[in-house]
């Protein structure tokens, strides 16, 4: 659902590596967020950037600035990215899959900023004194530094996510071998099964005779645990079809 | 909160890029995943990631492996990953925040996999035939495809959250009675009986050589669609067993 992060203004502070660059420009476009904001990136940084795959126009429409305060001027939310380690914070810190739903909501009225900090120091007290408050992703404790590109795409995951409630499709149920496993087989073809691989059993040696009907109520309960779809148990059905023709003519060519 | 993950098994397959496979692994140190497995990697890759920041310990430990079959073995679910763009998928596609409480639940009692395939092409048909289901991460379908590191911290971040997402109620994940399903077969015996259908089949003329790859792909994706119990799985071995003695034995007594 495109547009739902029409308002998000992500906003790298001092960002050193241009992979980092690249790789947010690109979460970006996987989520459908498209305003990137560079405070004060090493210059050539982003000048490599800008050939990042999959984001180049994210990259071409990137604005630079040269202070936090000139970068979220217009946004009426502004958020930092922590990862909340040692240091003293002077400001809320909400974990981000709780603070979602807040910011998503703050989206639909206006311009958010989200900010991230260098891959060395993140933000500085001096960036986060322009914020609302703090985020963090929930990791370990012992460590708890994401990656500056993969914590981007994890934020703009969690953004996006709920905008999107799932459609049938997501659940798996009407998709690929699942549309058919709506249409369970007739009791009628599970019943065929039974039999036939029962009389493949009977020829092969598998069945003594002694525990013959205990064996083939065994058989066609396992049959049914299967929940077996149609299309699967006609497949069932020729395998086994074939097998105990070839059981019963050994010596014949296979057809 | 750790030890969640500890059952998880990320598995990259025939990943190219170092920084790729250095990135998983920091994210999973990030989430408390600490179980990697490589599948063919590029071989250069593999060594030179193996110095990536912050995840030493996770690489030194990630174990090798020249197929998926032997890198899932031990996993009572195994889940693939794909954009799920145009390709034709045979398997259900999941929405990986509408899964992921089926495989939180499926990670409390044994091992799960979950497989990444190459930054270029992703999970190939056969990689794809070893798992149980598949889920994408809800990207832009424009730009739908995600960078490797991206990914799999994202499917980690969701995986680790310890609250259930608001929004998702519960939309018929009852395909996933699997998740109440007492013990799951392992992916090793699965494939056990996979390949020994296969040689039953070959034996019996079921198989056309022309098309004896897709065979294989066919059986290996209906047995994984009957989400076999470990028991039954059992049964089914025996019976096979028993059924391919015969048939490579035809002239002799039955046992």
């Amino acid at each position: 659902m495109p547009g739902n992060l029409d308002n998000l203004r992500v906003v790298l502070v001092a960002t050193r590596n241009p992979l980092n660059i690249g790789a947010a420009a690109r979460a970006m476009r996987n989520f459908g967020a498209v305003r990137l904001r560079v405070v004060n990136p090493y210059e050539a940084s982003f000048r490599e950037a800008r050939s990042a795959v999959g984001a180049a126009d994210v990259l071409a429409d990137a604005g630079e600035f040269t202070s936090v305060a000139e970068a979220v001027a217009d946004c009426h939310l502004v958020v930092g990215t922590t990862a909340g380690g040692r240091r003293e914070l002077q400001l809320p810190l909400r974990r981000l899959d709780v603070s979602s739903r807040t910011i998503r909501s703050q989206l639909k009225t206006g311009p958010v900023a989200l900010l991230f900090g260098s891959e060395k120091r993140g933000l500085s007290n001096d960036d986060m004194s322009h914020c609302h408050w703090l985020v963090r992703i929930p990791t370990q404790e012992e460590q708890g530094s994401m990656n500056l590109g993969q914590a981007v795409a994890v934020c703009l995951y969690e953004l996006a996510r709920s905008t999107q409630p799932p459609t049938v499709r997501d659940t798996g149920e009407k998709t690929g071998s699942n549309s058919v496993r709506a249409v369970l087989a007739h009791a009628e073809d599970l019943e065929r099964l039974t039999q036939l691989l029962m009389q493949t059993l009977h020829t092969s040696g598998y069945v003594k005779p002694r525990v013959a009907a205990a064996t083939e109520q065994k058989v066609r309960r396992l049959l049914r645990r299967m929940n077996l779809a149609a299309t699967d148990a006609d497949l069932w059905l020729g395998m086994l079809r074939q097998i105990a023709w070839k059981l019963s003519a050994p010596e014949s060519e296979p057809r």
